[in-house]
């Protein structure tokens, strides 16, 4: 994100102030509380008949408590927006704002949580522990590539969905988005040169998800060029990265990424030059997703591409996280799954691009407003829940 | 507690596991989200003002983030109610009816956080880290002595108010109904005698707040005989304890201790015998905690003293913590009160008794669902908050 002026930084008069006053959240009891013997079934000595019952029978927890609705968006406030790493209380705004797109496009009950940065391990560990309470763990603005091991570690401990939104949220949606606008161009997936700039949390998840959505030809770039066969400088989750990617060995720079490309995928935040624009392909299709400042504007985007999506709202193809994580999270709370697979994310995709009926130039994604979304893509990621996680039902 | 038949665990038609059905709680946002325009308001873009308005001044975030409103409940499950430890899934009932109760009685957004147990720095260092979401922290149900030095390392670490409720809320409720049952017998606080039977949780801080309101004959007895001179087999809590209790040097079983003494302080969970409580003083006072089953039955107990109080809600005088936290807390948070002193403590419970306007055997305490209590308890905590602490206001 571009610095703002101070004088817009803190203004209480300003309807995004006023509206943020005492927070975005509140909790409130799903029963009555009217006389005591409401008091004896919601708190003692009632209560003690529901915590046996469940220290007996852990299963029990998924019918008996909140946990089975509720998700943790957890944060250290080091990777928000695009405003780096400013902290936990600065963090809180945003992960309330996504508790309440939860609440309000899918029905869950979701809390930020957010925390004291550290180690991989500390996080690791103070995510682990607080886990018995909440039924799912959306992870939120964590740096990379420490976001990527602190995935994989929380999946592995732990028998909850574990899932880093900036990661496949958006490789979802963009895949979704993907997927319609090469009916567009009337272009083969299988046959796509496509240029992924970018390679934090973002750019790993979508290229990985374009790569099991059947593209061959991915092409990743980093600001200090094509991670290609000569690059010497690679952290190890980009060194991953390059390994399967890259297949003709570009090296270069985005400029000779671009050369005949079919997709410019953009999840750097960075700017993408017009020259370099001018050598993709006929009939190119150009996803600009940094956030309030796209890679390159849509209207600059739309004179060297077909089809042009951005994150905003103002321009058509509004590619947003929000069309997949509530759905994704509603789903894997009904039915009790464990995990978000690569095959769930891959039906969560195809879910969110089979709701547009007739993709055209202006429209490969449905509108976030669309009331259809999340049941959609729950109902896809359900039915990829194996039998035996399905929770019992009373 | 008693240990339960097997038949009365578990039976989903049962009213009590009815209401449990989804849990007790549920989230909601507190502004609306209508179109794209609220979106860019509660979300991105909007949102990324209030983040870095928030980075430039952490204070802004008592302002404009749910964390002013928001207590944690915080339990590993390791002394949940009088079940032991029956670990965090278990608790979760418990910790979201204590929810429902900060709710209903204080309108503080209260969110259950069960953790897995582990060593006191492991507790400490998870509920430090994820801090910085809650305007304060109401610890629960943390089996004793751990729950001493983590209360105690939290406070010093943390800027807001940590809070062990089964200490602290126990003995403030307990040493408001002593206030005025020593009227009731017509008795002089400092002049009384008083045992306290437990040296748990409840029990050192019943002690502890008893001394500091002007009690000055205070004999502890645990489940090995008085805290008396003869005792070599002291915890180091209980051995603090004992230094600054039993002035007398009494040795010997609770009969010992209750001879000549009175009042009964019952915080145990064990039963005491009829030929102890015969050797009490005339126009004793006895307070039978234990919950559900209390140390005496009232109708025993009655025999005996002049002013009975239990943790039940089918008898008088119901001694019960919910009198104390709901306030406390809402006066911390309205306040900004960084920690919950000694005095705020002691004047809370002076502002429990005040509000029974002629104490009686049967009335010592104002009910639960008298609703002043709560407004009035959060007065005198606010009270005492130093100027230096208070929010700034919008």
């Amino acid at each position: 994100m571009s610095a703002l002026p101070t004088s817009q930084l803190f203004d209480p008069s300003d309807p995004v102030f006023r509206v943020h006053v005492g927070g975005k959240l509140g909790v409130h009891a799903t029963s009555q509380l009217r006389d005591a013997a409401d008091l004896s079934l919601l708190y003692t000595p009632g209560v003690a008949r529901v915590s046996l019952a469940i220290a007996a029978d852990p299963t029990l927890a998924a019918i008996y408590t909140s946990r089975r609705n509720t998700v943790a968006v957890v944060s250290d406030g080091t990777a928000v927006l695009g405003l780096g790493d400013v902290g936990p209380l600065a963090a809180m705004p945003v992960m309330e704002g996504k508790a309440v797109l939860f609440k309000h496009f899918a029905d869950v009950d979701a809390v930020p949580v957010c925390m004291q940065t550290g180690s991989v391990d500390e996080i690791v560990d103070a995510v682990s522990r607080i886990a018995p309470t909440y039924g799912g763990i959306n992870l939120e603005d964590i740096s990379a590539p420490r976001c990527f091991e602190i995935e994989r570690r929380l999946q592995e401990q732990l028998d909850i969905p574990v899932f880093h939104d900036d990661q496949h949220g958006t490789a979802i949606v963009a895949l979704a988005a993907l997927l319609n606008a090469v009916q567009v161009v009337d272009k083969d997936l299988a046959e796509l040169t496509v240029v992924v700039s970018g390679a934090g949390a973002a750019g790993v998840a979508v290229s990985r998800i374009l790569l099991a959505a059947g593209v061959r030809d991915v092409v990743v770039v980093d600001s200090r060029g094509v991670l290609g066969p000569d690059r010497d400088d690679l952290a190890p989750h980009k060194e991953e990265l390059r390994q399967v990617t890259n297949p003709r060995g570009v090296t270069g720079d985005l400029g000779d990424a671009l050369s005949g490309a079919d997709v410019l995928i953009g999840v750097s935040g960075g700017t993408v030059a017009e020259r370099d624009l001018l050598r993709m392909a006929p009939r190119a299709v150009i996803f600009a997703l940094a956030n309030p400042d796209p890679e390159v504007h849509p209207v600059v985007a739309a004179r060297f591409a077909e089809v042009v999506a951005t994150g905003r709202s103002d321009f058509p193809n509004q590619i947003n996280n929000v069309l997949a994580f509530p759905g994704i999270f509603r789903g894997a709370l009904d039915s009790g799954a464990r995990r978000v697979t690569e095959e769930m994310k891959l039906a969560a995709a195809r879910a969110i691009a089979g709701l547009v009926d007739k993709p055209t130039a202006d429209c490969v994604v449905p509108s976030v407003f669309d009331e259809r979304v999340a049941p959609t893509v729950a109902a896809a990621v359900s039915a990829l829940v194996p039998d035996g996680d399905r929770p019992t039902t009373t």
